[in-house]
């Protein structure tokens, strides 16, 4: 059987990576926000509505950290991923609702071997997170590393 | 008594604002990953020890999580914050491990008030959270938006 996880190598620039869909509960971002992001536009749909929200809405950081899981189960847990360095830009669009489905994809912008650490790479990434109604609320970019093919073997 | 609260008007270029300390638990870093972030790397010891962390430690993204709720305690609940558009720059520069205590301060870079948004303005911040040996584990830029004191009245 081929190996079917993700090197350096496999990645092009172009390439437009589907991330599946999340749907967004009330409880999940209340929970969210109660450990790490307690505003109220965050925790309660009366004090949202003062909010520039309008209503209750998921913390920016809610939003990502869905996004990270949607990249963990359907790019990075099947890839030699290294990790990353950081993140260079993100941008929340719209807010997130309650029972929103949000969708994820995201595209390889730049691929280059590292000239330091040999047998590895870096892949830039520019990912965008779409509602049902297909509007993005949020937009990222950001660099991981993977290992090249022979390096993982 | 006078009102405490901070408004736009009450941020300086060059000011540090200490956001306090918060101690790192093991369970904390596994239950963030199992939900956001499964990667073996903040999950199990000794998956952790062949991955580029060299031993578990906490996903990025839950380092965020821990410095955007001291961030939300010891600043923004202190505020007439309304919100953030995004983030300009992350970058990881070293683990954080179960038992660290992570120290975290935030530097107004710059301020100005909103031209299409009367009434409001717009923070730039550097934050910087570090660990007990005073090692930066992470730095962020990003603008907060704030409203101005006659606005928030």
């Amino acid at each position: 059987m081929p190996d079917e996880t993700r090197s350096f190598e496999d990645f092009r620039p172009g390439e437009v990576i589907p991330l599946g869909t999340k749907t967004v509960s009330r409880d999940e971002i209340v929970a969210f926000a109660r450990v790490y992001d307690p505003q109220p536009m965050h925790l309660d749909d009366a004090a949202a509505r003062e909010t520039m929200l309008g209503g209750l809405g998921a913390s920016g950081w809610h939003t990502i950290g869905m996004f990270m899981r949607l990249l963990c189960d359907n790019l990075l847990l099947k890839s030699h991923s290294l990790g990353s360095p950081g993140i260079d830009r993100v941008r929340w669009l719209r807010p997130v609702r309650p029972g929103d489905v949000l969708t994820a994809v995201t595209e390889v912008v730049e691929t280059r071997a590292s000239r330091s650490r040999p047998g590895l790479g870096i892949v830039q990434f520019r990912s965008t997170v779409t509602n049902a109604a297909g509007e993005p609320v949020m937009t990222m970019e950001n660099p991981i590393l993977f290992a090249c093919r022979e390096t993982a073997r």
